[in-house]
């Protein structure tokens, strides 16, 4: 292990998607990972649960893989660690919050006892090899946030995770510029800096502007308060747990998720756990309406959670004229239609919602222009590379690094998979390792394929019919069928007439094939599927998946 | 034909949705409908080309349906003219603008020979039996937009159609106030108004206000500019041909809608059209790049269209390093990753891209809070009634025009299919119509039903399976099979270790039946079919469509 080499920065995710961070760091024969996160699957990505990323490259790295470290406890830093870990077998260090979600989301996939997991807290250093990792506390939209001060023998290594600068955050704890500024001030060879909310100009504000907000909407409610939001969004809880409080109402939590979120973070010392101000969900009718705040699940209206059900009145907690729902989230692309189907429901039962669109009810987690430009003239970084965000906030981030004097040829927009060099001379993208997508699928890993998903479109687009005939094998003569089943293509009784008239065509067609190609299963098959398929598309403009079946007698 | 009986209001679509506007208007034995628009297809609705109302109270009113009066000619207006003109036969009277984007439309399905339409401007006013109609000029995000004060014997029933109050428009010609007012203090019996922005605050900007946005992004930019709106936006495109002309730039118009949207509004005089100033797509790459704009469609990133094909360098037009493009329109819901997945090609050619996230370079047409209590308080409606809104925006409409002093029991929420009848002792919904929305897939109209959808959104997700299998007609002996196909269900290589496995269960179940179940089909494919589920829930943690098919020999 030479201290000439250079170090290796190699994304395995979040560098070209919102999501699935993952990096790898290298230096010699050691390496070390950062973040092991999902993502949630893409429309097109059908009958997909998640979506994880590619981590081969780890399996090969072998034992000069030291360990995972972790800057927070969100699922697109968290996320994959149960997929991941069943490859690689390395410790995992993590701030308290993130240790304590991690641990319970192991607990379900029946890892805890292989898992190695370590614990640490902002300035609490540590070593992997020879990287030398310091933990610097940043605020976001999760508690227990640190950016990781990476010392190698080359220099340092800054990474900020997730972050925004938040001059008043709910705990008093601001991030550390002090610390930032004094590596600035020392040298940071590698900036790798949150490129999420790149395009935002302007200063993201402060969580605790939210406040008012959500004030006036408990002022404005004579009944029930449903309150939503993620359910790590401790600071966002803590405040509307203040707000209960001080408008005279008992909190009940519905969701299983809330319920571990909400006693990890009580255990750790963030939320104020008052005795007598909780109550159980069974306990909501007897309370008058006006002395009850809910807190739930499913501020993204998933199709399961408690509060799409309470919407539908299908729940045992029920939603009443006067009640007010706060969905304290920003709508994640793709989900508005969902949440405003939910929204409709909500007023359908008389309760009023206040959400992003309409009140202030929510601020973002990450940094907005002017705070990326901070950081980086806090920093003042020798390279800049722009990670957590799609091609279009990579080179967004490039162009403010840009604008703040990094000359543009020490910048790099590098995606998942580069292979990033900085040696003591320079700094270039000089390869490239297998990087991708897997998508979780039931049990099944990384089974489902780009053909499987374009079979699953082309099903779902437009159904499938199904071909079964018997012909004899030694005079190609039709002895049962063509029998033709189909699913989602259409009216039962429409389709029956279809199917009649297709038959007729299938026959005739075979009567039309040369005698001997009448005997071949294979040309048989090939006949009766481009019969089908030109009926189809001319009788209805569709084209169904057609899986014709021959069976020789 | 008396004068005391109700007039009754039908909507047929619009109440509940945005999108799918359509809505009946009865007097005695008379009839008359407003718009007949479509909406596109909700991401449930797998495989289906476009939405329509079910209109088969229509057919119900025969003779007695008088005519269609349309008040602009975007889809959600008209879009369902040549489904429902197949339907019932009557004339279609449209401003001048959406007469033009009707004829164009009706060609196409080649219906234009046997449909009557009937052209009108503002004040130009006609009758229909008993409704005396009278159309009063709006401003709106296209051209020729009218609302419609129609006399009734029982008194004048005002629907606004879609409007904003422009006080500044492009072509000066503001909302005629005056002319509402005019029938505020002779008196509105019933207000229908439109309710798309209920839920924004304030005033909604001019349309001119655009122009400082629009006008930067040319200064910014020294390669091509690409532009992109809703085909139909006159006003925006003349505010893009105007700034081109400023800034010494040739127009070249990209795609067939706009194409056509632009003749028939340059015919109409809503355009500029300057000799000189059009040039041919092909003669792009001859003039320097700082000297052409690009018109072309799909802002909203639809797969087929010119710009999409244009960020993945697939088509004649290229896009290269210094140009700007600009997405002029609001992103629907639903379609904002594929929006940023078409922007991240953009940018990947090198392109900046302007969108009404992160500049503004978009308003809507649509009138906010201010403005509809403007329209409440001009027209002082004995009756009012909310329209074009999901349920939400009718709710939120219904409030604003209590806080301007109208009794709440004068406001109705109707919904689709509701009868609401207006007399002269009082107005109350009276009963309900079957209405609802019609799928059209292909050729097919109305023919996907829920159980249709629900097949594609099972094959979506889990694949299908086929098992085939024959068998002794006189023994129940299995003769061949079973054999197993798949589609959608996972990786080829583990799917057929699957099979292998499942085959063997298959064979295993059907020995284990009585010796009389075994020549008994339909028994042996249940027994398939409960074999495969098991397996397939258990080994993959999937249910896919199974479809056995058992053949005796």
């Amino acid at each position: 292990m030479s201290g000439t080499g250079p170090i290796r920065v190699i994304p395995l995710g979040g560098l070209g998607e919102i999501g699935l961070n993952c990096l790898v760091l290298e230096y010699g024969q050691a390496a070390m990972l950062i973040d092991c996160g999902l993502m949630f699957p893409e429309h097109y990505m059908l009958g997909v649960d998640v979506v994880i990323p590619d981590v081969s490259y780890l399996r090969e790295l072998g034992d000069r893989l030291l360990g995972i470290a972790i800057t927070h406890g969100h699922e697109d830093h968290i996320g994959a660690l149960p997929y991941v870990l069943r490859q690689v077998d390395v410790p995992v260090y993590a701030p308290p919050m993130a240790h304590g979600l991690v641990r319970e989301k192991l607990k379900e996939h029946r890892l805890l006892d292989t898992a190695r997991l370590e614990v640490f807290r902002p300035g609490e250093e540590f070593d992997l090899g020879p990287f030398h990792v310091d933990p610097i506390h940043m605020t976001h939209s999760i508690v227990d946030t640190v950016a990781l001060a990476i010392g190698t023998p080359l220099g340092t290594v800054l990474h900020t995770g997730d972050f925004k600068l938040d001059q008043t955050p709910i705990d008093g704890r601001a991030s550390d510029l002090p610390r930032l500024a004094e590596y600035g001030s020392r040298g940071v060879l590698l900036l790798l800096s949150d490129s999420t909310c790149a395009e935002n100009g302007g200063h993201t504000p402060s969580e605790r502007s939210v406040r008012g907000g959500l004030d006036l909407a408990f002022r404005e409610t004579q009944g029930k308060v449903f309150f939503s939001t993620f359910s790590s969004h401790v600071h966002r809880i803590r405040q509307v747990i203040e707000l209960s409080q001080a408008h005279g109402r008992k909190v009940a939590i519905v969701g299983r998720s809330f319920q571990n979120s909400i006693r990890i973070a009580g255990e750790l010392g963030h939320l104020p756990l008052v005795p007598g101000l909780f109550v159980e969900p069974e306990d909501i009718a007897d309370l008058p309406p006006e002395r009850v705040t809910v807190l739930t699940s499913g501020s993204q209206g998933e199709a399961m959670s408690a509060l799409t059900r309470i919407s539908m009145d299908d729940h045992k907690v029920k939603m009443t004229q006067g009640d007010a729902v706060i969905l304290s989230s920003r709508f994640i692309p793709g989900n508005e239609r969902v949440i405003m189907g939910m929204v409709n429901h909500m007023v359908r039962r008389g309760a009023r919602v206040y959400h992003h669109e309409t009140a202030p009810v929510h601020v973002s987690g990450h940094a907005s222009q002017e705070e990326l430009k901070l950081m980086l003239r806090l920093t003042r970084p020798r390279y800049f590379v722009p990670v957590h965000g799609e091609y279009r906030h990579l080179v967004r981030h490039r162009a403010l690094a840009c604008e703040v004097g990094i000359d543009p040829d020490d910048t790099f927009v590098v995606e998942n998979g580069n292979v990033f060099e900085v040696g003591p001379d320079g700094a270039a993208i000089v390869g490239e390792i297998s990087a991708g997508r897997v998508l979780v699928d039931g049990k099944g890993i990384g089974d489902v394929a780009d053909i499987v998903l374009r079979d699953r479109r082309h099903l779902a687009q437009d159904g499938v019919v199904l071909a079964i005939l018997g012909i004899s094998q030694k005079t190609g003569e039709i002895i049962s069928g063509p029998d033709l089943i189909g699913r989602g293509l259409g009216g039962e009784e429409e389709i029956q007439g279809h199917f009649e008239q297709a038959r007729g065509l299938v026959l005739e067609g075979l009567q039309a094939l040369a005698a001997e190609s009448r005997t071949d299963s294979h040309e048989v098959t090939e006949a009766v599927r481009k019969t089908l398929k030109r009926y189809f598309s001319k009788a209805l403009e569709r084209r169904p998946v057609i899986l014709p079946f021959v069976m020789e007698m």
